[in-house]
């Protein structure tokens, strides 16, 4: 069992939560917290074992919901036994989705895949390689709404839990948030540095000696949703546009990975336009 | 107030401890544990604020012992205003002394810098200027014996929690860590390769691509104490042992005051030769 | 047109060299030397542009070789048009395989693979998916003298330049490596720490803070071959054994990635039991 | 003997500079060259032993200059035994002064630092202990142009070469960069993310997870300028304002040391607002 919360900071919380988890006979194996002094907010991540743990799954549910109540909080929970269900959304390029399927094969990320959605039909037999279904959703600038309504459907269809965008190069819109709100995209550079497009190119124009990538929750404002991670590479002078590009895969699919495993072990809180990661 | 606490692991520990801080009037403001199952060992670092606690400082003491002991425990217990007594011990090379003094002086290093012990005289004006008293102990392989019992004696003299070794050259015996065990080295590479003499030359003769430094405790056995942080640098052909060595003193500088603050501020564990390291 | 040359070191070799492509109209895009003053060595690595040259393929070779000559050296040409052929030795692990497939099939490893050896069964299909012929070469404590001999005959056949064993794990014999030296190994620890096997759980032991993984050109004394690139991740006490295996391989992925292509790309030369690496 | 050249790019510059280091006797070291395709630029840096060298120094100029006249290049030329004359630029902020004076101190920066220049008064003592000239030269509003000019003159009369701002919270003027151009600066953020003011509080409200610092040369666009070398530090929500700021003195003192040791060496070289550095 999993148990995220967020609530106002005051004294006790970690007392009233692990007493919670004791009284019912829980094992605590993880336990982690963090206090925002500036926004008096209380996070807390506790992992402990369902075994020998006295209230059944159904019961769990209800019991949460009214400890986090009585904090005011908001609270997440999870069984470690269920995998999350995962939707990736990709274009054209292919390094990011096949880093996450052998990622996936190999079982180093636990999850479900039971949808791929692109734009493009480029990846279709990649996908069949793997055994993941694929939907092919064109977007245009005339079709977006419906193409949008498509995907949502879809989403609800086969029940996915969270969307990784892994190099779909399609903005979604704030509709499409608001209905479907978890959703992770990795950005091509170094964020804040070079938002928007062609950040390699402007990347070498600038002449840096570090170039990144960016694993990061999608809102609204373009770029600007929480972080989760980053990861650089050095370059140098020689390195021409199409080596940054090169070097760029890697912190890519490093990155995405690496936000997505946080993910899917509740390792992320958001709070404030910023992220926990209890690591 | 910090606590730090290693016992047998067993379910309900996270709640007793943060249940003792909390009906003591306490609020958490950090809180960390780590569960060792291979050593089914439970290890805890939980910090409060003193303000508004209702246990005095001398009671404070006296009832986390009986708390530990109830738990079969071990525990540490340090008051976020009493600032460690550090010693810091030195031979001729003065690149990690000085970046040690300069974080002392500038504030990033919390505590005090009674003493420092060298078996040369080259770096005592240099202890002059930042005010800090030097003593002259020489050492060869006649008065070993006798230098150890002159330090041990200034140790005790001043105080001093814990010592610091910034490119001693000098190898403490046993007797001496049994006496004063509380002891953090730096070693010039990146343990356990090249441990012993000369890991810059053997470095450069394997022709790594990477040199790094190790801060750890001191044991008995050489270069084999628990590890607090390691650091590297990229080194490549161009790099002649003389490059290795000025980059090496760039890690060696990084991974001592790292290891310091972390020690400083109750964040290092010590369990099975290993450390648990609560940053 | 590369040309990579090492000789003694004298006044004058750089514009031996250059001129010498100068004269023949080339026009050099990179050039790189470094002088190794200890073993009174010059190395060179210079590429130019095969357009407009006046000596025709086959006259360039036995120019190189009079060039090399007079200077007691020993030189190596490599048109940039011709790419390697590269066998890929493995047993049952998949990630460095695919990482490296994955890398072949987007182009970014320009080279022909057209072989794969592995003494297990295992990833036969996987090598089916990317139209990669599979040859399965059982090996055993009697049979390695007869397997070692297939596997030569198989490089012959193939007309193999260089193989790159992506976690075989076979030990190759010295009379192997006489008959066949170029061989690339990714070895799963920070070279020199850990040689041998089951490095990550002594590293776990240990208690580092840092693993690594190392490629390397494979030797006959085991692990102690001249080492091409070195890279790192961090690990803390919560990472168990599996935790390290798992960012062990991402380690050895991109360690053996850039290893192939630097030397795909010529830009590695061999010299006293190390690297140069011109990159 | 070094010799830094730019000059439009054509077939024969490796050989004919090269040749031309050979004609009078000179051994080349170290020699890097580079071509940027897109601007049709050649880069190039020799350097080799004047021992033996059949030039003296009065010759070597102009035979330089009538070569890079030739070549319708700029060059530049250095003889190693003569050392820069550095003029460190502070304002209140000790911890990249006191890196530079100890690297400096230890003979590890090759260079002589006659003059110190700073608008407050705090460094003053600092820079006694290390017999170092400090210059009070306060700024205000009013002041500026005359401030300036007092500095241009400090500049001239005490004969420095380049000028390193180690912090100084000034705007150099586009008039004093016109009179004296060669001024390296360190920004206390990974450019081109945070330019402008309070990176460290901006870079934690947008919950980043790597901070970086940045040495470049200082153009009349703020924080636009050439860059030399980045450094990062990976930070996680744990970290505080004050934290980042702490993480944030070490990147930027890394990054700045390393660009001023490359600027000593002449390993650095502009072109198209972008740096090469042959290290």
């Amino acid at each position: 069992m999993i148990l995220q919360l967020i609530c106002p900071d005051r004294p006790g919380l970690v007392s009233e939560l692990s007493g919670w988890v004791a009284n019912h006979g829980g094992n605590i194996c993880h336990a982690d917290h963090h206090t925002d002094p500036g926004a008096g907010l209380f996070l807390s991540r506790i992992e402990w074992e369902l075994e020998g743990f006295s209230l059944n799954r159904e019961s769990i549910a209800s019991s949460v919901k009214t400890l986090a109540d009585s904090l005011a909080g908001k609270a997440q929970l999870n069984f470690s036994d269920e995998q999350s269900r995962v939707a990736i959304f990709v274009s054209k390029q292919s390094h990011c989705l096949l880093d996450l399927l052998w990622r996936f094969r190999s079982g180093e990320l636990q999850m479900k895949v039971p949808l791929i959605i692109s734009n493009h039909r480029d990846l279709e037999s990649t996908c069949l390689e793997f055994d993941v279904p694929f939907k092919y959703v064109p977007v245009n600038s005339k079709n977006k709404l419906e193409a949008e309504k498509m995907m949502l459907s879809l989403l609800s269809e086969y029940q996915i839990e969270i969307a990784v965008l892994a190099k779909y190069m399609q903005i979604l819109s704030g509709d499409f948030l608001r209905e479907f709100p978890r959703v992770i995209n990795i950005h091509h550079s170094f964020l804040p540095a070079f938002k928007g497009a062609q950040p390699y190119h402007r990347a070498w124009d600038r002449g840096v000696k570090l170039i990144g990538a960016t694993a990061h929750y999608v809102t609204e404002d373009l770029d600007d949703g929480p972080i989760i991670e980053q990861t650089i590479a050095h370059v140098s002078h020689r390195d021409e546009v199409d080596d940054l590009v090169r070097k760029g895969r890697d912190t890519e699919r490093m990155a995405l990975a690496t936000a997505l495993r946080l993910y899917l072990r509740r390792q992320v809180m958001v709070y404030r336009g910023r992220t926990a990661v209890f690591a």
